[in-house]
């Protein structure tokens, strides 16, 4: 063995041998040109061929989707379907058929024909050719599954998370998939190429929130210490900011341990942007034009700038701070009405079979319906004076069929139960048969002008934030901060798609000493944990604002899916478990010790130990 | 309150009120343009005033980078600087110039004008105007900071981590962030809109690869059960093959939980591809393409293919399975000098300054130096027989004033070390001045064909995968698989760039009794914890590979950093710590509670506790 070196300078370039290797020996029958079909072994997909193909020799490979007539191969993959021909003259080929199963993955090559007049299907984009193959390979044969992958085959949540490969065939989730990928990809180039945004990777193995009681912990090699999934990169958003990047953006991985909740996921993905120099509005105008950019032709155009309406109108007009405004059926403020608050909080009997649903609300609710001659038909009637009723039908306008739905409680009580009515009826009138909501409409909108600060329940006194401890207030109540937080609206925005929330974000407090006392002063925080945050505020912090998307959620109401488990190619359960590994699962006590930790088994679960 | 239900058909259609909001009394000001001062409060950059916007009215934000001759303000935002000038009879301007402070974020209003002839700075891209201020607005002062934000100022690592968002306001960070975005966009550019790839993202938080010792365990509120963060997405990545999804790539968080290793990061990025129906040579040819194509154009351009060379070759040339090409002194076999092997075991004494630093290699070496006359200098050419020396010298094709550095031990041994020493031969001639390898260039290289199993250190007679139980073996060697495994080949390929390795891939085991094979009788896994896996590929997996670059590490390369944390917005330090939030944190009992575990502290440190 020697080592020879050179050390003649002149000697030093380097020579390159032209290396043979398995690679050239096959690398002449790559396709090297652009599509789906690139640097692959196929010709085509099996949802391309067209008349025009005809004559040619095509390599096909998918899916054996249908066998029928022993004659013919319906080959599948993401793309479509192709009939594939099998001569009659070949009894190879004859033979390799009788031995096909669906769901096998074959390879095809052959001729690309018009199919006979007559026999063309329309309801196929290939359905004008077939392949007449020469020759049928198959390269792995499919055992028999738990299911059929055929679109109208219904199958149980369980069984489809249980073999999510198995389900994301289906023509459903392919499409899910691929439109959150070109959704994704469309907003990529709205920040990037049109409002020069920098895509930054920020950590998810971070420092625990104090109180922060969602958040899941990883056990460090050091005794006592864990690092922390974060919510959110809220932090490192503003510390961009104070580090000069003027514009953030991120498909941000966030986490969040809510126990078992439905359709909550413990991961999921927030499209979360960050800029400096910014106000409100130009974050709006922002989410506008990138939703816009990015939406898909098919679902129709989006008419901006989004409605917006302010947390109190939204409080006041529909009793929620998400109002679906698909529909109208507002909440309305009666102030004429001069009743007996005592006798509306005993009063409520249903007796209409439209509002048995009404009982899970637990209001006390009275039930008038206008008569066609205009009167009120209602138990409640004859405990209203003439004056009564004309107010009454006058303040809410309410004309001969309408039903009016009547509660008094305290405003703070009884707007959001009044506001879950009024979606309850909304769905009780559908499943009906009434279209009250159009089935097609993306209806956004804006909600503005959220209190800052909230009364901590069950600790009279105290005060939390209503959303994060970074908002900043409204300029016109900036000094309320200091005499009546309560007063004080922030400069958050919340966006609603169809009544619900689907992204939300604030103009952020950039001065050290105002965030001081937010932190200390008005929420009694430690502010120690911080102090990293307050520092870098004290260090030059441009003024800055930001949102985050909820991207899993806005795909699934894109797509009108029941769940956005429909819109994630591997969700967890409602529980949280991954039903195809079976994770979370059992780690050995050896493979914990590295972190210094054991398990602290409940009582009554030690004898399963 | 009242709520009012419209049951009449013709009256559920939406009514949209004009609403009023804050919003729309800023609306106006909002520039909706595109380009970095879209939606933005100013009307440019610090970087982009030039000659020609002489006479505009502008509005600048930024920070303080110099204050200049109690006349000038130099305003910093990551995209340049901008001379402002502070007239002097402007009393309120003058006494603001004096309380402002570096770093002090501010906002300036006034017009363009051309600098003074002779004045012009041609340094500085905007150095042929400056900007007469008519206002100066502090949004926010800036405290003393720990260090000056000036490129030239040498900071200690860490201090740079404590206050990292001071850091990265460096140029060097700001171009490397923005490079590292750049790159990212045009690589999924080139995925996305010319190879039909789909962006997927997959999950993090999953099941404990048995015998994953490397991977972090995330605790769930199941008593005893935990998740895991993978180390990159491989069982999904092919799980999405099987469900037809075709064409997959994501810019995957991966987590490596190695304790304190230099240069590793506990999270980091990979961009991870996985494509069906390709053989080795479409994968290779797809990251040419890729690479190609995203490569910055201000780093020249990328010649391909790249050179291509198996693993056999790289060890017998190189002594490793990541050479760096970009020097020659490879590593020759001589079979023609007959030595006794003990002798040289024996005889190493390094008598050279520049060989000092092989002594830590632990080897037995001898030099021998070749005389301007043709003979050789060194203490073992006593022992060389006339035809040994002339055997010798003919093999290594040695001349005048070359260096011989000759080993003898078992090939296993003496190559991986002869690999180093050949490296660290480089570092000290550069370091003595010697231009071994150009520091411009960027050498890419295929390594390939490696072995599919090495036998297990520690123990005799068993195997493991040379990089992981799902790579196929080369179609030549599959019989092998069941008779001779050592001898079998894989269909892995790695690139390497500079002798660095930035990715690795493979062609994929694709059926099932092949997989269950090699994990049963060959690595003697417990198959059941794979058992999801197994059953996809028994469902109709189709043939697929695909690769995973490693992010940090090609972008750390591209930009020449001397680290992969130069590129990272908010890296770990070697102890896997976060400087500025001091994570890892200790978390209360009370917190691990509702996780079920308890901190099990090592004796030494219980007093601490």
């Amino acid at each position: 063995m020697t080592i020879r070196m050179t050390t003649l300078l002149q000697r030093t370039r380097l020579l390159f041998r032209a290396h043979i290797c398995h690679r050239t020996a096959i690398a002449t029958s790559v396709n090297l040109f652009q599509g789906p079909c690139s640097v692959s072994l196929r010709s085509h997909t099996c949802g391309e061929l067209r008349p025009e193909h005809a004559g040619e020799k095509v390599a096909l490979y998918g899916w054996v989707q249908y066998l029928r007539q022993d004659l013919f191969v319906i080959l599948r993959d993401y793309s479509g379907l192709t009939q594939v021909l099998i001569s009659q003259d070949d009894g190879s080929l004859k033979e390799k058929l009788g031995e096909l199963t669906v769901e096998s993955v074959v390879k095809v090559t052959g001729t690309v024909r018009r199919r006979p007049e007559g026999q063309e299907n329309t309801n196929m984009p290939t359905g004008d050719i077939e392949v007449l193959a020469e020759n049928l390979e198959v390269l792995n044969t499919c055992r028999k599954l738990p299911f059929e992958i055929k679109d109208f085959v219904k199958k149980s949540e369980a069984l489809r998370m249980q073999y999510r490969y198995l389900d994301l065939r289906s023509t459903r989730m392919q499409q899910n998939l691929r439109l959150r990928s070109q959704l994704s990809m469309r907003m990529r180039e709205y920040l990037c190429h049109q409002h020069g945004f920098v895509d930054v990777e920020t950590p998810t193995l971070f420092k625990r929130t104090p109180g922060g009681a969602k958040e899941f912990l990883v056990p460090s090699r050091e005794p006592g210490r864990f690092y922390s999934l974060p919510q959110s990169p809220q932090q490192f958003k503003q510390l961009l900011m104070v580090a000069g990047v003027d514009r953030y953006f991120q498909f941000a991985r966030c986490y969040r341990d809510e126990g078992s909740k439905p359709d909550r996921q413990p991961e999921f993905t927030q499209v979360d942007i960050e800029m400096s120099f910014v106000e409100q509005a130009g974050v709006m105008a922002l989410v506008e034009g990138l939703l816009q950019y990015s939406w898909p032709p098919e679902l129709g155009g989006l008419s901006q700038p989004f409605p917006c309406i302010t947390y109190s109108e939204a409080m006041r007009d529909y009793g929620s701070d998400k109002p679906d405004t698909r529909f109208h059926m507002k909440v309305l403020e009666c102030v004429c009405v001069c009743m007996c608050e005592n006798y509306l909080n005993n009063y409520y009997q249903p007796q209409m079979g439209i509002l048995g649903i009404l009982r899970n609300l637990k209001i006390n609710l009275s039930v008038l319906a206008v008569r066609p001659e205009g009167t009120l038909k209602s138990p409640l009637s004859k405990h209203l004076s003439p004056s009564d009723t004309e107010g009454l039908l006058g303040e809410t306008r309410a004309r001969p069929g309408d039903l009016l739905l009547v509660s008094a409680c305290s405003l703070h009580t009884v707007r959001p139960l009044l506001g879950k009515l009024r979606l309850q009826c909304a769905e009780l009138l559908e499943a009906r048969g009434v279209a009250l909501r159009d089935p097609t409409a993306f209806h956004f909108l804006w909600v503005v002008d959220f209190p800052l600060f909230l009364p901590k329940e069950g600790e009279p006194g105290s005060l939390e934030s209503a959303h994060h401890p970074f908002t900043a207030p409204v300029a016109q109540d900036a000094h309320l901060v200091y005499t009546e937080p309560l007063q004080v609206r922030g400069q958050h925005y919340d966006l609603v798609l169809n009544g619900c929330e689907v992204g939300g974000g604030s103009i952020r407090i950039h001065k050290a000493a105002e965030q001081l006392h937010v932190l200390k002063n008005i929420l009694k925080e430690d502010v120690s944990v911080l102090s990293h945050l307050l520092e870098a505020l004290d260090s030059g912090a441009p003024p800055h604002g930001g949102i985050a998307l909820g991207l899993d959620r806005l795909i699934s109401l894109m797509v009108r899916a029941p769940s956005i488990r429909d819109v994630i190619a591997f969700p967890k359960s409602f529980r949280g478990h991954d039903l195809m590994s079976q994770a979370p699962d059992y780690v050995s006590e050896e493979d914990l010790k590295p972190y210094h930790i054991s398990v602290t088994w409940p009582p009554a679960k030690t004898e399963e130990k």
